[in-house]
């Protein structure tokens, strides 16, 4: 399979671009090879995809199902009782339709944290993007629950063998409230082993780091880092109440931070130390956490809320730069999550998007970053590509309204 | 012309809802009048279209210029020098463009402040919306240019009655620091007597109101009660920097407050006292700014920043609810601008929107107010009515292409 796109906008010139498997195979103007598929870039500029860094994909099937709460009445008469009764079919079709949402609003590659693992991971497999995906760990500080846990994860992890390379097998520890010492050894020791990812939830609320250091006289960070849990395959959701020292920590062990400024807004989280963990060097990536807090897994609108949550927090209007954000979005969290994609070069993954320049967000033509950080949304996105196979063109999915159809079931059916 | 639109979705019944003339004439079950226009209203909802109450339409020609940047570099380096140059046909081709963007975003009514009247109020009657439109005053304490100013509005009211009555002028004092206070009272001397809506900026920043202290000994709404300016015709935006005096002031007179959250956070202008102005009783509108401060004019995404703005600022996630936000953003904005819309019932102007009930963001079918307040976006609305007339069906309005590449040509010329 190969494709040839004809006079795309990169970088603010005119180019063709060559793809061949799953590859950005050649960059360069006047391209002539004989495609299988070809595209008329003109009018359209090429970007790399999003990646979306923290996210429950299969809450989709919660969205609007309950706004506007405090968020421990929220989770424990609202989101606990419904997600206890979700079934792997359930998560499967709530992921797929995750999935859906997020091939229309250009993300190809996210990071995973949600019950029934072959629930997401066939639904991903199917719709042809990318995830790194992890079962939850919480074992409640129960050693039989962490037996559980240790046997669930070992047997994932070799059946995660099954899928293509799209799907990548991670650990995901909930947080240092849900789990013991043991089980945050367990996953670190396991992930080191098998070269895997850890997806945690790190510092989201002031109370669990009040908890922290009522329980073990020491912050979180200090806590992970007393029992060599940290590490540059450690991927730090919110990571938001985090002081100097705790930084320092973080830096020194190179973890990824996940930053979620739209959930951590609707939910009164607080707000992530950006300016710090920037200039501490940390690798600084973007996620839109679940449908449940966000309400949705729109990459460019979370960029806008990145930026502007920052700008206000801070006072500067100069904080957290369109560019800066925009590679938060999309190579940082390539990085984080050690996938070749996340930029627009040679050898690099084929996912990426075309984006439609004639869209009114995106006019006039002055600044397509500051545009599509400020101004975009998921409209201005006409075709999104991903390991070199084109998931959508014209803004077309296959399959969307049954997918959409089938989810209203299931919500009908759970509430 | 008449309208008849057959089992759309109104607060969670399908109806149907005829349209004669401007008018919204009759909501029941099973109307079987013969009409003009033909619309089945399947799987769609009707809802009042958005009212922007505070924007400089035609800055849309601005859009991702100068972002990033300080606020007085960018207003002195950037913005200033280039709205210099702005000539009346540009400014009608900026207007154009920005009612092109709100009726593709649900917007037929906004309140404007801008240069060139005719520019704007011009482009307004050729798009079919409704503004309400008021030419900047500033006089800078300078005799001779509120003597001009003061001509200037006299006759552009007058010059004004031209228009249809989707166009209403009003009186745009800029501010209290760029205006004299005999041009603040002359102001609304003449809005009184000619029953015309004021529309000001107040207290927007710090600065502003340390200005004002300095110079009068009073904050700026105690300012403006102390020379007789306030009064239920006044729209005050931004209205961020208020003590309790002055929200007492406010409330006294009736003035109407315009949120600007999306434009206050990239400015990093502060944070609108939301609970106290509520808990006071003010009529509180929603207003997305100039397209230089936001990057775009699109409601739906403002009343997102709107309520998530108040949540993370409060810490109380049950601040700033969806339905509250909703009436903002349509019903309150109608009452402030004295426009009869707003509202689906009978006897109301027929400006409203059909949303597309199939789109992802809008699903699973939980709470529709929810859903178009936290996670849809502009690409939900697939039509979009004012004034009894058909504007925008199935996302598409008449002339956008030529717009946008005009746009372009001007911004090239300008830069």
């Amino acid at each position: 399979m190969s494709i040839l796109i004809k006079n795309v906008l990169l970088n603010e010139e005119e180019t063709d671009i060559y793809i061949e498997g799953n590859l950005i195979e050649k960059i360069e103007k006047n391209i002539n090879y004989k495609a299988d598929n070809f595209i008329d870039g003109k009018n359209k500029a090429i970007i790399p995809s999003f990646v979306n860094s923290h996210t429950h994909a299969a809450m989709t099937l919660l969205r609007g199902y309950a706004d506007d709460m405090q968020v421990k009445e929220w989770l424990e008469k609202k989101i606990w009782p419904l997600e206890a009764k979700l079934s792997e079919e359930d998560i499967y079709w709530g992921a797929k339709f995750a999935c859906l949402e997020m091939i229309k609003s250009g993300t190809t590659l996210f990071n995973d944290m949600y019950w029934h693992f072959h629930g997401t991971a066939k639904a991903v497999e199917e719709m042809g993007i990318r995830a790194i995906i992890s079962s939850v760990i919480i074992d409640f500080f129960d050693e039989k629950k962490l037996k559980e846990q240790i046997e669930i994860n070992k047997r994932l992890f070799e059946e995660a063998k099954q899928y293509s390379k799209r799907i990548t097998f991670a650990l995901g520890p909930h947080s240092i409230y849900s789990n013991s010492e043991e089980a945050l050894r367990w996953a670190k020791k396991f992930a080191d082993e098998n070269k895997l990812l850890i997806h945690i939830h790190l510092s989201e609320s002031k109370n669990e780091v009040e908890e922290c250091i009522k329980k073990y006289k020491m912050r979180p960070a200090e806590f992970l880092e007393s029992i060599k849990f940290l590490g540059p395959n450690v991927i730090a959701a919110h990571s938001i109440w985090l002081d100097e020292k705790e930084i320092k920590i973080l830096r020194k062990n190179d973890v990824k931070i996940a930053y979620n400024p739209t959930s951590n807004m609707k939910l009164s989280s607080g707000i992530l130390p950006y300016e710090k963990l920037k200039s501490a060097g940390l690798t600084l990536t973007l996620g839109t956490d679940g449908c449940a807090s966000n309400n949705n897994l729109d990459m460019l609108e979370e960029m806008k809320f990145a930026s502007l949550l920052q700008k206000i927090n801070t006072g500067n209007p100069t904080s957290a730069l369109a560019k800066d954000i925009f590679n938060m979005a999309t190579i940082n969290g390539a990085e984080a999550l050690r996938i070749n994609c996340g930029k627009i070069e040679e050898r690099r993954l084929a996912d990426f998007l075309l984006i439609d320049l004639k869209n009114i967000y995106l006019n006039p033509q002055s600044n397509l970053i500051s545009n599509l950080v400020y101004s975009a949304n998921s409209e201005c996105i006409d075709s999104t590509i991903c390991d070199g196979k084109i998931l959508m063109q014209n803004r077309k999915v296959k399959g969307e309204e049954d997918i959409v159809k089938k989810i209203n079931e299931i919500y009908k059916k759970l509430i």
